[in-house]
């Protein structure tokens, strides 16, 4: 999420809302399951912006804990206003400015990651800014239980086609590779904005899982 | 290629040319630089069809020697006019009809290997039959040197992810993935003749490299 409208109520907000927005990204680390005050699994979604996946996910598997990560003030706040209106129970945020996901989830935490239309940073120079370089997947791999599952989308051909890449190399294993996610008709997906936004447009959505090495 | 067509001459001008196309698959295996007569790298071609790409790959990489692989008799004698026409040294075919390259190549004898638009074979019931499932990938593994590479080309979109998963799954790495090679501008690419009439038609070519696990 690239937006940064100035939302003058956002602080307010948020904190009124300390429930579910939790803005010390760190208090919880290796405690997710008490501050849930359950056993279920837990996935996580690295920017989240607007917050419709989350939502849609929290609501589909209510046995499932789901935590999403943003760091864009201004945008979080719709995803609480999202995951507050619904009254989904299993539906965490993360105002997170981090680069490193190992300081909010302690090693082994946590069942599945969630990429959803990551910034490409299409130039070469930036290719360490892309969520799914090399040293990214180092913080997953420590985070996620031993063959715990990322499961990425996106509509840019040249991140899915590098993002394959880097898993193969980094060791990981692909479970599923589609390069037209909505010609599948699979029911239990969950449209991002973005995602709504290209499909109606006409361009073809990519979505791989990949299983981590233990 | 599923082209059948009658050419009474073929018999007598694969005879004639015996020392291009090899009508007895089994007599050159461990044997292949002998029949070159060099010590050059053996890359090969499964599924040669009219042999645009062996003739065009054995013209740019004079360094390497190539065999292509075709069990169509009307088609291969298509490719060996090719050959002879254009005076290639470094190209052999193999008129085969077996279902197994060990049965044609030993051990660790093979550099690189082509699997150009091969039959997608969509039914889920013919599975087996698709050159990337993973019976067919032991062979390659057995007659690839360590960390031996095969380079793959599609249009079709389905073959083409249900192999980057089959690939995956079997310890394969993935070195290069690109859904739309002729946007690349790689000048070392030979086109087959699918390949040609296919992105003529505006169809994104599918490729990818792969390193074999040793």
């Amino acid at each position: 999420m690239r937006l940064r409208q100035n939302k003058p109520w956002a602080d307010d907000y948020i904190k009124e809302n300390h429930h579910i927005i939790i803005d010390e990204p760190f208090v919880n680390k290796g405690k997710w399951k008490e501050a849930f005050g359950n056993d279920q699994p837990l996935h996580i979604e690295i920017g989240s912006g607007k917050g419709k996946f989350i939502q849609g996910m929290a609501e589909q598997f209510p046995e499932v804990s789901f935590v999403g990560m943003e760091r864009v003030k201004a945008v979080i706040v719709m995803a609480l206003k999202k995951v507050k209106e619904h009254e989904l129970p299993n539906a965490r945020l993360l105002h997170e400015n981090a680069n490193d996901v190992r300081e909010m989830f302690e090693e082994n935490e946590v069942d599945q990651i969630y990429l959803n239309f990551s910034d490409p940073w299409p130039k070469n120079r930036h290719e360490k800014r892309r969520l799914t370089y090399h040293t990214f997947l180092e913080q997953y791999q420590s985070i996620l239980k031993p063959e715990g599952r990322l499961v990425m989308k996106t509509d840019n051909r040249h991140l899915f086609e590098y993002s394959l890449v880097s898993f193969s190399q980094f060791g990981c294993v692909l479970e599923e590779v589609t390069m037209d996610l909505h010609s599948l008709d699979d029911e239990t997906n969950v449209m991002t904005e973005y995602e709504e936004k290209f499909s109606e447009q006409g361009y073809p959505i990519y979505r791989c899982v990949v299983r981590f090495p233990s």
